[in-house]
């Protein structure tokens, strides 16, 4: 039996996952909810899923008129195993005592909820098996899973002493558009959390972090440096990432908009890239220190990793790798075979 | 026989014209030149568009490695019957002596150049016929294309006495990350071009521009005052619009970041938008004055219109709506097959 | 007896009222009001300014050693015969009960305020007279002070039969760091606030007014289409504008940052400009039509009208011409003398 | 005799160190250059500054009423001591043959420079007698002072170890409206520039540096990791900071667009800030290794260096301690006495 999705939030995150479930073969979409009737769950009825709604609608509305509704999000939670709550920072909490009442009901959160959520934080490469049989559990945030995929990498295969990550993080979801930071930066005063945030999935590691925010809505850029415990050259440390799943390395793009062109270029649907991408250029080592940029797609990173998770919470796949491949595959952004095979 | 069409510039316009011929059945692409091998050119190669250059290749050149070229652009030249230069403003007119050498040849240039380029420029509503059997013209520009759909559709409904349209203009188009517009707006002192280009498809009409530029990214809004030669009523002005192909009537989306955002949702590729946007909310009636708002995609808006204009100057298409019919279904941005019937 | 002067507010339009009613020598600054300490107030405290707070201060805040208070909102509001209310919109109408229990304090408000605040709306040149003996008054928005400067001084000198104004907004002050607007344009969508607030001051005008928001936190600027009573020359319009108070003439200057780059090396407090700018090339006359671009410093254009208006409504000066004047020499914007004879 | 000083180029740089010139009593301001009449240069009319060009007058141009030319470039050089070159990068080494023909002539040009125009650079702190008796020096560009007078004072104070500093570059200076970098970050892939400049004046550390464009014309943001040669504790590190001239170490203060309005509301003419800014609540320190965010305002932060440059290679002030004293006293921004005994 295929476990059942339902999706909470059909925003930046959620539409995207309704997308990426439709693809799999081993899961279920059920429907989306959103809190009441907009042109964005009118798209959602026009790729066939079922739209539940929050909020009491309100038959006076002159909204109404944008989308069909199919019920309310408890109709919606009544037909789910799984239920992936993409709503802004703080909102499951609020939900807690409905997901507590529906005793089977599989919960999975994302980055802008806590760790003690659940108690439990994933990430497909990092601690895939930590996730098997819990009820409760959170991906962990954009940043955190761009860091996790890159420190995770270089401790696999040189070890890792000590990463400092400096962010430059985007300051508005291109959609907000009333809301975004601009012609300023603003720090993050004393540590950000992503290294904190990071050693919920990787504790032994080492980790400090900083960030800044910057107007742009396209994505962050991460300037790290990683003192690793032997010496490398700058060859072997691209290798080793090129030979990695939903790892980029590339050259020849000098910005975040070229970047974001070229995933235009290729197709990809709302021009997403949920893999990191490392500029090649950028990699500088210094005996057994390495210095590196890269770049995060804040909007799409989370989505191969929440597929994962689903996976392993609900025991269709035992083996992470295998996970990551079969994703990778439907969401057609796999590489070679053989970097599947660790 | 088909024309056979070569494209020349692979930047904005360039890359989306290959893209749109390509699904046209009434014409072929034999190939489309840039200046020097690079990551836009890859994306052709990938695409299967075979790849041309204009500067001599450097055998020593890193970006080389880049993409995978074909010939010079003297060797696509000879073997196309059309020429579509998508080159920025001015360079087209460096290469007039080879377009006049080979005496065939039909050349069509985007908006940046001026209608003396080749004394013909180019709408599909407004004057396809007076591109029959010319050889050098001039497709207008963006805002202006986008502007003569507007007074068009309300001039041949209600007779127009005098529009006048203040543009607000993005700053910079997305992948010229490093010459945008930066926190200022930046007024055209006077009366900008755009009046002026609208007259050269529609000579007749009584009309005055004026245009700030201002730092996104994202199309043009444009807010017009349109002076009627009868009164309307709101309603009316509406209905011609929503039956009018190449023009989209919506609401309940209130910036061109969220309009931006639905049309990444619907799947467009590269999130482009080739209709104008009439805002529904925007339209307001004092007798016979209209008062309205529309967003312009600068990106894809003359693109369906280079594609008509390629019939019209080839004769593959008598008829300027059954040409607009056909590109339309092939883009996939048809209307309801009444709209086509004038 | 000089009038005592308090501010509730020092934000960007609070700060320089203070500065500018120290000033003056008719009339005297009792002190400022902010909700909490901060760093603004520190600097209230550093010119001298008296500091009052309308929240309870906590005695264990870290921010309370950021600045010294002196008492709470109602201490200085009974010090007051004068109350300027610079807090953003809505929050006025919350303090009208206290305002109304000091009988004869005179309050006011800024153009974030309806005109149904107290039923008087004010412009120094518009309408000075109306506030005589008024308790409750709003000085009109600072779009709506630059708009109004521009239609009177046409409609005075050449007559106006209609004006349309084509506003493009700042999508932020500066200040306000993490809420701007940020890469997109967002249409008011139908008739803007701005024509509408101008008959306020102006009832008899014939006017209509669209707005766009634009991510810049630098001034306005204002494309606008007069249509007047009888034929006129650009020279005719330039050198009425260049005869009135409160406008520059400008030319040579070509976007809104080299306006400001302009003011800050001239010296001017917090690079400010009251005045509007219009631009001298922008004037294009056909017949009886004129068009023009001018641009409006939000943060500081409304400081000389709220002074003159405190003259008007404490029977300080009769004379409009004379206030402006009295109130500009204060300010160090003055025109040569004869401007002020009219 | 004081020494005579003329500045060339009259843009960001340019006409802060007219300013500050002015302000000194041991020097004397000769005149400015810039290429040809601009509303820039009448504001050095204004001021009472001889203004000079370097382009030939054109007698027909519509700009040379904007202001009064009191001759070449040529007539300012032979009346000068020492020339200030603050024209864009590259444009020094143009008028080398020119300096080198007045055999006296010291030229001081800014860190757009390299360091081998003259082979030797300079910072007020760090090397202050390598300038004795130099006839072409370079001060150091505003981020490398920045960075300076941060390492320099852990170093001088804990021993500095090993310093990785991560900047965020403002995109665009605030005048140059049509050429900033919009809505994307670009990393400098690699080395930045900022270590290896600060070696040139700080030849015996050990750094690393990396950078990142952000759309935004309000200042750098620099995130550090140094490694200390000993433990410390955060109000250690606080303190030697807060004892140094030319650093600010504050609080409550969240954005670089609070930052500039706190200056503008101080006063500061421009609203400049020479002194970088450490947020105190940035420092985090873990054991021997320190973390910190420093600001550092672009436009002003070099101009108190480039003023103790003169006296250097003057030889009017022997002890770099006196000469920053004297400047900061003449340029009010003065920290107490003792701060500057060293």
């Amino acid at each position: 039996m295929k476990p059942k999705i339902g999706i909470l939030g059909y925003g930046v995150i959620g539409k995207r996952l309704a997308d990426a479930v439709i693809l799999q073969d081993d899961m279920e979409l059920v429907g989306v909810a959103g809190r009441s009737a907009s042109f964005s769950l009118r798209d959602a009825n026009l790729k066939g899923y079922k739209v539940f709604i929050t909020d009491q609608p309100k038959p006076e509305d002159a909204s109404q008129r944008l989308c069909t509704i199919d019920g309310t999000f408890e109709d919606l939670l009544i037909n789910c195993d799984v239920l992936l709550d993409c709503t802004p920072k703080g909102i499951p909490n609020q939900y807690l005592d409905l997901y507590n009442s529906q005793k089977d009901l599989i919960t999975i959160v994302q980055g802008g909820e806590k760790h003690n959520f659940g108690g439990t934080s994933f990430n497909s490469f990092a601690n895939y098996n930590d996730s098997f049989g819990k009820k409760k559990i959170r991906v962990i945030s954009c940043s955190s899973t761009g860091s996790t995929r890159f420190v995770y990498t270089l401790d696999k295969y040189f070890g890792l002493d000590h990463a400092f990550i400096s962010l430059v993080r985007r300051g508005s979801d291109l959609i907000k558009s009333g809301s975004g930071l601009f012609n300023c930066l603003k720090p993050v005063l004393g540590q950000s959390h992503h290294a904190i945030d990071v050693n919920t999935v990787l504790p032994d590691l080492n980790l400090f972090s900083m960030a800044v925010q910057a107007p742009t809505t396209f994505s962050h850029v991460l300037n790290i440096q990683a003192d690793l415990k032997k010496p490398v050259t700058a060859q072997e440390v691209i290798e080793v990432f090129e030979n990695m799943p939903r790892v980029i390395v590339g050259e020849g793009m000098h910005s975040t908009a070229e970047l974001m062109e070229y995933y235009m270029d290729m197709g990809r649907p709302r021009r997403d890239r949920p893999e990191i991408f490392l500029w090649k250029e950028s990699v500088v080592v210094k005996d057994k220190t390495v210095y590196a940029s890269i770049n995060v797609h804040m909007e799409s990173i989370t989505i191969p990793e929440t597929i994962d998770c689903v996976r392993a919470v609900c025991g269709l796949e035992e083996n992470n790798w295998k996970s990551v491949y079969k994703t990778d595959l439907a969401l057609n952004i796999q590489k070679h075979k053989e970097c599947y095979k660790k």
